[in-house]
């Protein structure tokens, strides 16, 4: 069996997300699939996850092919990994930025490549799936495979392909290796840059490795930089603003100050700029997505992730979510007062987290901060 | 003794403030002295305050004139005051506002007024001070004083005069009937009418009954709307974002996104637009005044009243403070995004407050909220 498996995939994430997509991988059997677990370890080695799953149904000590303690566990015994799926949380100014999770993966998958024969070296190809929120999150990862000690050019290191991943699954760790899935795992998928024919190739070799017909869902998306705009609307107004005031969306709208202002005076402005921003870029988006974003959202006193980060003093998504729009605003002239202001305060709240959390000091004798 | 006291004041305010208030107009010995007591009322009657106050030494002990344990109680007895100072904080949005504490006094003093012989009556003169933060706090005053059943003319009703003060002054309840007061009170005392001249009257006259030569302060402000603008640059700006992002000032400094965009993205151009609508009025606010109040608390870790309240989940003073002028620049035509959008998110968190203290209800299944 083992043998028939082309692939190897590597899942990077936490508990419920990334169990769910390490089954899908499994299940379909076409890759060897690693998964680093670290709070669980014990638990998951020993006994396997317990899951539930509204997708697969039931399952008792399941256990993907490999279980690593870390990242560099992973890579420690010369593994190639034809797929890497990023689904952590995208925080560049927290301890573990995504470039700091991949260096790892990316210097030993090359050094392990180099050992390939020729002929098998130039059919693998390194491929890295960002499955997460906001924009240009890209940047880094081509940053961290251009730089000196790496070169991913098919000659010197492994051709590189980088896709694009938005995925709606509601999957939650209730307990030690023990997952509660509620929704259909959905995948949108697309290669970062769409005129690049090498990682377009992979989206659909990775949808043929992913997807268990009539269980999950993978849609392939052409317009991956168009779709990320789209989901800022949402993302770089709502999110931020119920994160500031610790509050659900609909608590948020119904606690408006004269004329709907929480809407009419701060949402909508706040996705304008959005739309600007894009449209400078060219991807237009349509306005009515703003009415559709808070209309349907405005009853059912959800919490937006950013909002239960901060309830729960972690970091937040601020960066690619609006700091990313916001520096390509100044870049295309784009004024963005709205997005600014939410940005400069969530950013002291994230401060804030950073202190509680110990990543950052104040010495309040010099009131100067230590990071 | 007694008889030789010409004037009856009152004293409505909380603890710390309230107590040095009433001991300094006791002290002068030219008022008979009532002051409001509510938890404390048991211990204030039975064995008096203890008070250690830089301005005045101190007592064990110590008591006004009179304590009442309401506002309806130090009028029942058909008492006229000549002067209600006002020291609470002022929340028109909350359950206890400036005009609902001033109501019965007004009405039971202007009965009381009546009853005096007429060559008595023409020279009593019933005088509000509010001594409290904030812009237009005396509208809602003036309005009660002209509602139907009261007519403030010195004919049907006294006449009425209206002071405004600023109170600088650092004292403690620290336990019951137990004050601890630290700075040296320092009054700012002026007519909110400038042109009343029976007003500027009344400041000199309240000057006499209150001031403590050597001992506390009376400053007579003849620009008093200039000095509440003034005052509004700290107030409208730094207080309400440090509320927001539940920090001192000092952190909300240091904790700030790039290029220092707390103090030139956020802090600064809110400052700006007070100043631009001061002037508008015609009040000319030097643009000094801005680094004067940022750099003056830069270093101490100070929490502004308005972040205590937010961490304590009390109400906050967003109304007189942001609310008001935002309705004054509307006016004038004055732009406001940064005060406003500060008052936008302030005032989600004032109902947040609300909620947690019982003052209004969310109904989930309808998604509405009762007041």
């Amino acid at each position: 069996m083992a043998s028939e498996k082309k692939f190897n995939t590597l899942v990077v994430g936490s508990g419920g997300v990334a169990t769910i997509t390490a089954l899908s991988l499994d299940l379909k059997q076409k890759s060897n699939v690693a998964m680093i677990v670290r709070s669980d370890y014990d638990q998951a080695v020993k006994e396997g996850y317990s899951i539930k799953s509204c997708d697969y149904g039931d399952f008792k000590g399941w256990r993907p092919t490999n279980i690593f303690k870390s990242v560099e566990e992973s890579v420690a015994n010369g593994e190639f990994y034809d797929y890497v799926l990023i689904t952590t949380k995208n925080i560049p100014d927290g301890p573990t930025p995504v470039k700091k999770i991949l260096e790892p993966v990316v210097q030993n998958c090359f050094k392990s490549w180099l050992k390939f024969p020729e002929e098998v070296r130039k059919d693998k190809v390194f491929s890295i799936i960002l499955i997460q929120n906001g924009i240009d999150i890209e940047t880094e990862v081509y940053d961290l495979l251009k730089s000196d000690h790496l070169i991913a050019d098919g000659v010197n290191g492994p051709k590189v392909a980088l896709l694009s991943g938005v995925q709606m699954i509601a999957s939650t760790r209730t307990a030690p290796a023990t997952i509660d899935h509620k929704c259909q795992d959905y995948l949108i998928l697309g290669a970062f840059d769409s005129k690049d024919e090498l990682s377009k190739q992979k989206v659909l070799e990775f949808r043929d490795i992913y997807l268990n017909e009539g269980k999950n869902v993978v849609e392939i998306d052409d317009k991956v930089r168009w779709s990320r705009w789209r989901k800022l609307v949402y993302n770089a107004t709502i999110n931020p603003l119920t994160a500031i005031v610790c509050l659900d969306f609909t608590r948020t709208l119904i606690f408006s100050g004269p004329n709907e202002a929480t809407e009419f005076e701060l949402l909508r402005p706040a996705m304008k700029e959005i739309l600007a921003i894009a449209k400078a870029e060219g991807y237009i988006i349509d306005e009515e997505v703003m009415t559709f974003m808070i209309e349907g959202e405005k009853q059912v006193f959800y919490k937006p992730s950013m909002m239960v980060d901060t309830e729960r003093n972690q970091l937040m998504e601020i960066e690619v979510i609006l700091g990313n729009p916001i520096r390509t605003a100044k870049k295309l002239g784009v004024p963005t007062p709205y997005l600014s202001m939410l940005y400069n305060i969530a950013h002291i709240i994230q401060m804030r987290n950073k202190e509680k959390l110990g990543l950052i000091k104040v010495d309040e004798a010099t009131s100067t901060m230590q990071q």
